[in-house]
C-alpha cells in the first residue's frame, strides 16, 4: 500500500517496536563501550569516537541493516551515510530522519545515537507493514557530529551544506596530539566515499531529527515531545582582565590591580546581566589566573564566556551591555593612583545566528506529537528553542528542517549516566515516524 | 677601639660606603643573572635557585669574603653559613644581621641579596675603623628561604629553630619533577656542614634582617626606613564548590548548579568582607574550574583563599564570618529542586600565627633608623608590620628579633624589575649596622 493510497486511519495505527529498538540500541552499545554507572548491563555510557574502530563498527550495522532493509546506500566524501528507502516517485529527493552515531569520549547511549536507531527502527516499521511512501524516505548518519574527535563540531553537515570546506574538514587534524587527519581516519576505516560531500549531489527533501534534550525543561514540566522551533544563537567570547601581580601579604588593596577580584566580579555580574534579557544565558566555563599561585595576586585572568539567546537582537542587546557595564565596573575597580590600571579586553570566538526551523516541518512534528502521545492531547508537548548544536542547524540552510525532542533525565548529557526511558524513546521515535509520513503526504498533496 | 669603649658621636660616624655595597651586590649577582628588563647592565632580575651551581658561586663568595674580613665561618648541615666577626666577650653568642643569597626563580636583585650585602658592609665598616665590639657580630646566609626550589620557605632557619625536622627538610625534592634533594644537592655544592642545624648548638644573641619591603607603603607614604614591628598572621584554604556539570544552551538558570558563578560571588565577597576587618586582605591566586570546556557550566570549582592580618584574633574572625557568609550565599544560591544542592567546602592548608618581634631590637632599629635618616627626622621613619615571612619569624622563636624594611619601587618584587635605589639601599644598611652596634652596646649595658 502506499501512503498517498491509505486513510488517515490505517497510517494512525503504525506503531514502533519499542523492545526492538531498545534492543537494537543496546546491543550496538558494545561498540564504544563506556564507563559503567549502574548494576544492569545497559548502565554504562559510551566512548565512541568519530571514525575510531568501534564508530566503523557501529557504520558496518547501519549499512548493514539499511541494505538489508532495501536501502540504497551512499558514503559521500565526508562519510555520511545516506540510506533511502525508495518511494513511489523514485526521482526525488528523499526526506530523511538523521543523527550521528558517534559520542563524546565520556558521553552516553542516547545523544545521536538515538535519532539514527529511530530512524532504522521507521525503516523496519515501514517494511512490517510494506508501507509505499511517495517519496523516498531515508536516514542519514553524520560523521563527527560532536567535535569531540576531530574539533568542528556538526563538520559533516556543515561540509553537506557548503559552510564548511572539505578541504578544511579533510584536514582536521585528531585532538590530543595525535596525527591522524578526518581524511586519513575516514580512509583506514573504508568510510572515505567516492560521492561528493554536497546537497547537490545528495539532496534531501527535508531532514526530521530527534534527539534527547540535554536539558531539564521537559522532565521538569511533565511533557513528552518538545517540538523544536529552531536554535538559539549563541556567541562565545574570551575575555582577558589585565592588572598586575602583586604578593598577596604586602600589597593593601588600596595598591591593588587584582585581576581575579575583577573576572570574579564581571563573572557575577554577567549572570545578573542576562537575567535581565530574554530567556538569555551566560556561562563561564574555563577560568586561569596567572601566574598561578596561592599567595600571588593574579595580574592576568583569562576566562570564558558564553552567551545565548532565543532571538539574535537579543544577543546583540546583552553583549552591548556586556561591554559597557564591564568597562565600567574595571574602571570603578581600578584603585588609586599607585596600581596599574585594570583592563578588560574582548576576543569574539564564535558567532553563530539563531535558526528557525521550516514550518511545515514544525507542522509536521507538531501533528505526529499530538497524535502519538497518549490520550493524542497537546498537554504532553511544549514547543522548544534548541539550547545546542545539531546536524539539522546545517540541514536546514538547505531542505525543511526540523527536531524533535525527548526528556533528559536530570537534563543531563554528555555524561555516561544520560538517560531516557525506553518509553519515551519509542514515543520519541514515533514521532519522527508520523512527522516523515505526515510530510510526504502533505508534500505530495494529500490530505487528511 | 671597643664599642663599649668609645663615645656615642663617635660611633655615630660610622657610615656605609653605598658604592661599595650596591658595586658588590651588583658584581655577585653574575651569579644567576635573570631576565633583562632595562638597558643599563645591572638592569636584570636573578634567578638563582637555592644550592644551584650560581647558588653555590654566591656561597664560595660570602665565605671567601667574610673569612679575608676575619671572621670566623661555620656550615651547619642546612648549609645555613654563619660568619662571625670576634667581639670583646669571645665566649658569647654572636649579634647577627642576616638573610639569604637564593632568589625566585624569576626574581631580582634585592629580596634576600640585600640583607646579606648589607651585613658584609657591616664588617668591612667595623674593619675600617677597627672597631672592636663587645659581643661578637655575625652575618647569616640562610638556605632556601624562597622555597621556590624546594617548596618550604624560610625551611633551613625553621630546622634551625627546631620547627622543622632535619629529616624532613633533607628529604625535600626539588619542584619540577627533578630527583635531587636539598641533601643530595648540599652535598654536590660542598655545603653539607658538620655543624648540627640547630640554634642549640650555633645559638645567637639577636637577628636583624634588613629586607625590601616588597611593598608599596613606604614608597607610597616617602618614607625611607620601615620599623618592623613583626609578622602579619596569615592563613591559606583551598575552597572546593561542588554543583553539577551541566550544558551552557540547554540549562536553563533555574535548573542549574553552577559552582562557578557561585565561585565568582564568593570571590567578590571575601573581598567585601575583609574591608570590614582591621587591615585583613583576602586574596584568590589559583582557580580552577571543572570539566573546563567554554560550553559546560562547571560542576566543581576548586579555587585558593589567602587571608592575613596583623592580629591573629583578626584572621579568627575574618574565617568565621567567611565560613558563615560562604555557606549562606551557597544556599540562596542553590536553585529551584531541579538543580543538585551547591556546596562549599574548605581545607585549611597553613596556619600562620602572627610573629611579634622583641621590644628590644625593635628600640634597636628605632633608634638606628632616627639617627641615619636624613635631618634625623622621624618623618622618614614609618613602623611596620611585615606581610610575607622571612628568616626573622623563626630567628624570633629562638633569638631577639627585628627587622628593617627599605622601599621597594611599586611594590614590586619577585619580578625582574624589583628594583631599591643604591641611596635606599645605602640608608638600610646604615640601618643595619647602627642597629646592631646598638643593641651590642645595650645588651652590654652600655648607655648612650
Amino acid at each position: 500500500m502506499s501512503t498517498a493510497n491509505i486513510r488517515e486511519e490505517d497510517l494512525r495505527k503504525l506503531r514502533v517496536n519499542k523492545n526492538r529498538l531498545m534492543g537494537e540500541l543496546h546491543r550496538t552499545c558494545s561498540w564504544g563501550t563506556g564507563k559503567r554507572w549502574g548494576s544492569e548491563s545497559t548502565e554504562t555510557g559510551m566512548s565512541r569516537l568519530s571514525l575510531s574502530d568501534a564508530d566503523k563498527q557501529a557504520r558496518d550495522w547501519f549499512v548493514r541493516e539499511t541494505t538489508a532493509l532495501g536501502c540504497t546506500v551512499t558514503v559521500d566524501a565526508m562519510g555520511n551515510i545516506f540510506a533511502v528507502r525508495p518511494g513511489r516517485r523514485s526521482q526525488e529527493p528523499p526526506i530523511c530522519a538523521g543523527s550521528h552515531l558517534d559520542t563524546q569520549p565520556n558521553g552516553g547511549r542516547y545523544d545521536g545515537i538515538l535519532g539514527v536507531h529511530a530512524g532504522v527502527e521507521m525503516l523496519r516499521v515501514l517494511n512490517d507493514h510494506d508501507v509505499e511512501t511517495e517519496h523516498p524516505i531515508g536516514v542519514v548518519n553524520w560523521t563527527n557530529e560532536e567535535g569531540a574527535r576531530f574539533p568542528i563540531s556538526m563538520v559533516s553537515s556543515g561540509v553537506w551544506a557548503g559552510e564548511i570546506p572539505l578541504e578544511r574538514a579533510h584536514a582536521l587534524q585528531e585532538v590530543g596530539g595525535g596525527q591522524a587527519t578526518m581524511e586519513s581516519e575516514l580512509r583506514r576505516i573504508g568510510y572515505l566515499g567516492d560521492t561528493p560531500a554536497t546537497y547537490r549531489s545528495v539532496p534531501l527533501a527535508a531532514h526530521f531529527e530527534l534527539h534527547i534534550e540535554q536539558g531539564p525543561i521537559l522532565e521538569t514540566e511533565r511533557k513528552k515531545i518538545g517540538v523544536v522551533q529552531g536554535v538559539q544563537a549563541y556567541r562565545w567570547y574570551t575575555i582577558t582582565v589585565t592588572g598586575r601581580d602583586g604578593h598577596t601579604g604586602t600589597t593593601p588593596f588600596a595598591s591593588r590591580a587584582d585581576a581575579m577580584l575583577l573576572a570574579a566580579r564581571l563573572i557575577a555580574h554577567s549572570h545578573t546581566l542576562a537575567t535581565q534579557h530574554p530567556s538569555a544565558l551566560a556561562s563561564t566555563g574555563i577560568i586561569n589566573a596567572l601566574p598561578g599561585s596561592v599567595n600571588t595576586i593574579p595580574g592576568t585572568v583569562v576566562f570564558t564566556l558564553d552567551v545565548r539567546a532565543p532571538k539574535d537582537s537579543t544577543v546583540e542587546a546583552l553583549e552591548a551591555a556586556l561591554k559597557r557595564d564591564f568597562a565600567s565596573i574595571a574602571a570603578s575597580s581600578s584603585s588609586s593612583s599607585a596600581a596599574a590600571p585594570l583592563t578588560v579586553d574582548w576576543r569574539t570566538d564564535t558567532v553563530s545566528p539563531a535558526v528557525h526551523f521550516h514550518p511545515d516541518c514544525i507542522a509536521a512534528v507538531r501533528s505526529a506529537a499530538a497524535r502519538v502521545t497518549p490520550g493524542g492531547s497537546e498537554g504532553l508537548v511544549r514547543d522548544l528553542v534548541s539550547g545546542a548544536g545539531h546536524d539539522s542547524v546545517y540541514t536546514s540552510r538547505r531542505c525543511p528542517t526540523a527536531m524533535i525532542f525527548v526528556p533528559s533525565r536530570h537534563g543531563v548529557s554528555h555524561n555516561p549516566e544520560e538517560y531516557t526511558s525506553p518509553e519515551d524513546c519509542a514515543i520519541g521515535a514515533e514521532v519522527l515516524m508520523h512527522s516523515v509520513l505526515g510530510y510526504d503526504r502533505m508534500k505530495a498533496g494529500v490530505v487528511g
